[in-house]
């Protein structure tokens, strides 16, 4: 009762009330007029979020389900595919490609690395018959941001089809899909979409629609040229979340009134302030370099429990983080800064964390590392999105 | 802006107030504390509801994907199968099945009749091969009920699964799992639970489940056993569609709070009241006899174009009802009266229809239908769920 609750968890995120009043609107018929205007409005911002001409598809599922449309309605079992592994969500393409019955060749990147496209550019060159290639953006268990610019440039120019999870990235940093030549992008409404999870979002170049109009799909439930036959008519194939697309209406309408530029701007300032005050905490990343821009995670110090650490944050302090996954359960945190969160709740968690480090094993840093975190905050929003800040103006 | 919405439709039906704040409330995280609680009673009450001991496991997609999750769960490519066809959800299960490979038998039915269950047994006596039936309760595109507990009776003493899909029919009328000995039973969010759509329910019988564990499951994202195993911990597989448990949670709450037995006593009395008013109306059925407890479907007299009925019912009175589907479109009217609908409304949608047919057609049958409907009601109200109403009450 003391506190509020502050998710700065990489998904589900906070929602605006302005969502959350959708989400609780009475029921409208998906079949219906009222339905297909709001659906058209919500299909054009979608298209101008994912930078495609193409149709963006809203599938019922999680994002896992749009990962399961994608490896079912591209390839046909037998046929060669490249996975980057880079985490836990890259294990999560192995799996569902191979239960496809995709023939996978893996190139895997130690967690907290970012894949080094030369290293694609190798493989596919070696061999010929790879079909396509599926990586993170951004991979949700390291909070590395994938160098997909250079990657895109190495498939676009051959026929393999580059297949992207962009499930922490979509709404959250740059991803253009046309521009950049990306066959198949996807994400989830749970995260930078400001959503309830339960909505996945796909769509397909050109090329991709080709191949996926002359497969069989292998699951009957992912029929993308079905769905893309309905939203034609502003419909999708099955009954629609109606009032996640509601909710969806408007977080579009948030997130693209005053331009993407504004969001990824904001982003990269809640990056900025996040990396700036846990440095002045003296704590480590997992990923130093390359690093996504709704989740940082943090290396623990050597014999610190994370497990307690998030306790003492949740309990005393009300604050939700996440901790690592797999192998690097209870070794780091990682804290979500995405969605509807803003300077003051990132804040909230780097006090959380120091004092949940302190707490737990005495562990302290530097003194003024929320005053850093802000004053980096400020300079981030001045410069270019993406660039990194003068350590000067920071200090200052 | 002179008249509310009024949602009559086989789903999405409209939402009680309790539910839409549900969905309204800001994120909780699906892998904590909080949320393992509130999902260990939506289990609980899923298992009453269900009248199974075995897991109810929630599935974050429409209806349609427990239908596939279940073929293609259940079920080995090459694997003989019978599918009843008796709408537009049973060829449904046709092309589900079929698209998972199976070697599909099939009983067509006519639309508006229920299957003869002695031709399933004749069926699978013939045909030893025959390793599960598919049907629907309740076939939605008909308002057909299909006699379950006679069917249930000739499967459970053989080796062959019973799948059901229930989607139209679970908390509208009865249909105890595990007393019946049904082997698959589903249902989607969007019609008796009052709920938006966007969430699946499946339960498995105990050898459903031998089946299901050891077969690869067909399709990745439908991984039924996977499921399972996080259920024991309060969790789903993939992420879990947050705001709809949470509005599951009221909604059972008040489906069970006094007894299911009044939930299908008005489901019932409801079916009564449309029935008798729509007789009254000078109207025939579509099902005559073997009557869904949710939707009832309504001949349209030759040359009255259905389409301009339901269009004068919704922009004059507010009242939403549906259409035929496939060959009965624009020919019959559906009505539904599930979810969050009550007597007054379904008042309205007989006024609505009557005038629609009025104005459109100058049809008009007897003018104290909605008080024969009313008195239909009420008897309803006092006799055994399922029992016809002597005439001579209603009349009176």
């Amino acid at each position: 009762m003391l506190n509020k609750l502050r998710l700065l968890t990489p998904g589900p995120t906070p929602l605006p009330e302005r969502v959350r009043l959708a989400l609780a609107q009475d029921m409208i018929h998906h079949r219906k007029d009222d339905f297909h205007k709001i659906m058209a409005r919500v299909e054009g911002a979608l298209q101008t979020l994912f930078g495609t001409k193409e149709v963006v598809l809203p599938l019922a599922s999680s994002g896992t389900g749009a990962m399961t449309a994608a490896a079912y309605s591209l390839f046909k079992p037998g046929e060669k595919v490249l996975v980057v592994e880079a985490g836990k969500f890259g294990q999560r393409w192995s799996e569902i490609t191979q239960m496809r019955g995709l023939n996978v060749v893996k190139i895997i990147v130690p967690w907290g690395e970012a894949v080094d496209p030369n290293q694609i550019a190798d493989t596919l060159n070696q061999d010929k018959d790879i079909r396509g290639v599926f990586l993170q953006i951004s991979e949700t268990s390291t909070g590395v941001l994938q160098p997909i610019p250079e990657i895109a440039e190495i498939t676009r120019n051959t026929d393999v089809l580059l297949v992207l999870d962009g499930i922490s990235a979509i709404g959250l940093s740059p991803c253009p899909m046309d521009a950049l030549g990306i066959d198949c992008l996807l994400t989830g409404s749970q995260k930078g979409l400001m959503l309830p999870p339960g909505l996945a979002l796909i769509a397909l170049s050109a090329r991709a629609w080709e191949r996926a109009s002359s497969i069989e799909p292998g699951c009957f439930y992912f029929n993308l040229p079905a769905e893309r036959k309905k939203l034609a008519k502003n419909e999708t194939h099955f009954t629609t979340p109606v009032n996640l697309i509601c909710g969806l209406d408007v977080s579009l309408d948030m997130l693209l009134s005053d331009g993407l530029e504004k969001v990824y701007q904001k982003q990269w300032a809640l990056t900025m302030l996040t990396r700036y005050g846990i440095k002045a905490m003296g704590l480590e990343f997992l990923a130093p370099k390359n690093f996504t821009w709704g989740i940082t995670s943090i290396k623990l110090p050597e014999g610190v429990d994370g497990k307690q650490v998030l306790a003492i944050a949740q309990k005393k302090f009300g604050v939700c983080m996440a901790g690592g996954q797999d192998h690097l359960k209870g070794k780091i945190v990682r804290i979500g800064h995405m969605g509807w969160v803003d300077w003051s709740d990132v804040l909230a968690g780097l006090y959380a964390l120091d004092q949940g480090l302190f707490e737990a094993h005495g562990f302290s840093g530097s003194r003024d590392y929320l005053e850093k975190a802000m004053a980096a905050y400020q300079t981030a929003l001045t410069v270019e999105p993406g660039q990194d800040i003068p350590e000067v103006l920071v200090r200052s």
